[in-house]
């Protein structure tokens, strides 16, 4: 049986970067539930699980003081606070799961995609809203957070999309089943690049 | 209505190389019939149609006295010889086509293509068959060529094979559906391309 993801030995890395409320999890989700061998990377952080995240599965949750240690080892690769916690990726973590032929997803902010842009080989997509108004509409119909959050919220996005030109691949998320096939699209092509 | 083919105002260029038996007719036909903005770029040539085929539709058929005429005004992005008869694409059929948005699909032989590489911006991708042997069978199946030119596809073949690295993209066609799947990601994730 040929495979829609080739026959490559070693895993490639995909960074993903997208303002809150563009659907990212979402589109995650659907390729890593579609295809074995694509996994989302799973971060360290120091801020609290939402509810129903779980230990291991969502986020490894550690205290400020073990997050610091793991810096102090060197052990990740990018880390970043955002709204006050603290997130990291585990070079290890990554490298091992790359090098047993899987694909890992990595959906870090555009401050951790771009320092990691200069020094690592992966492929960087960013997902954009239609535009800066109906993000605002989805952020404000998912309602999980306070509108002064939202508004903070609203002024990264548009810090972040300044910089969607520095990606790879730009995928507008209009509609969620469009979106889904573009991403899934660049996952396939890359498989196939020389 | 998003496209899966993004909203990019100039179409894409992308240059298919195969060796005979490969499929590659099959699987631009059905690019072009699943996407309207697709369209397979026809060329002009010396040899005789053969059944079926449509002057204008697959082809220009033209005598060797008016290819050299066009040869002479430049007219051709390449051209080449191949089992006897000419073969050329008119540089300004495919530039009207990439202006008005389309994607062109470009299908000529390595020679034509490395020529090309060096000197356009365009999306490079080879198809390869499943193995030497398989693409043996499937020129005695099709029956249409006699056994000396078939043995003469074949040493080109693996003329071809050796060049596929040069390629952006390669894709075996072992099966049908699955090569096309990848085709058509290649296509949608690079009218994505930042």
């Amino acid at each position: 049986m040929q495979s829609l993801l080739g026959n490559k030995k070693k895993g490639l890395l995909f960074i993903l970067s997208a303002p809150a409320g563009t659907g990212k999890t979402t589109l995650v989700r659907a390729l890593t539930h579609e295809f074995s061998d694509v996994i989302a990377s799973i971060s360290y952080t120091t801020r609290s699980p939402r509810k129903g995240e779980v230990h291991g599965k969502d986020y490894y949750f550690v205290t400020e003081n073990e997050f610091n240690q793991r810096i102090g080892s060197a052990d990740f690769l990018e880390h970043v606070q955002l709204y006050g916690n603290y997130y990291g990726t585990s070079k290890q973590w990554v490298q091992e799961r790359l090098e047993s032929g899987q694909h890992v997803f990595l959906v870090i902010d555009t401050q951790g995609a771009m320092h990691l842009r200069k020094e690592l080989e992966a492929i960087f997509i960013f997902i954009l809203p239609p535009s800066i108004e109906v993000l605002r509409q989805r952020l404000l119909n998912r309602a999980t957070e306070k509108l002064e959050i939202i508004d903070r919220r609203m002024e990264q996005a548009k810090t972040e999309l300044l910089l969607a030109e520095n990606y790879h691949y730009q995928i507008i998320n209009d509609q969620l089943a469009v979106a889904y096939q573009v991403l899934k699209s660049v996952v396939i092509a890359e498989c196939h690049r020389t």
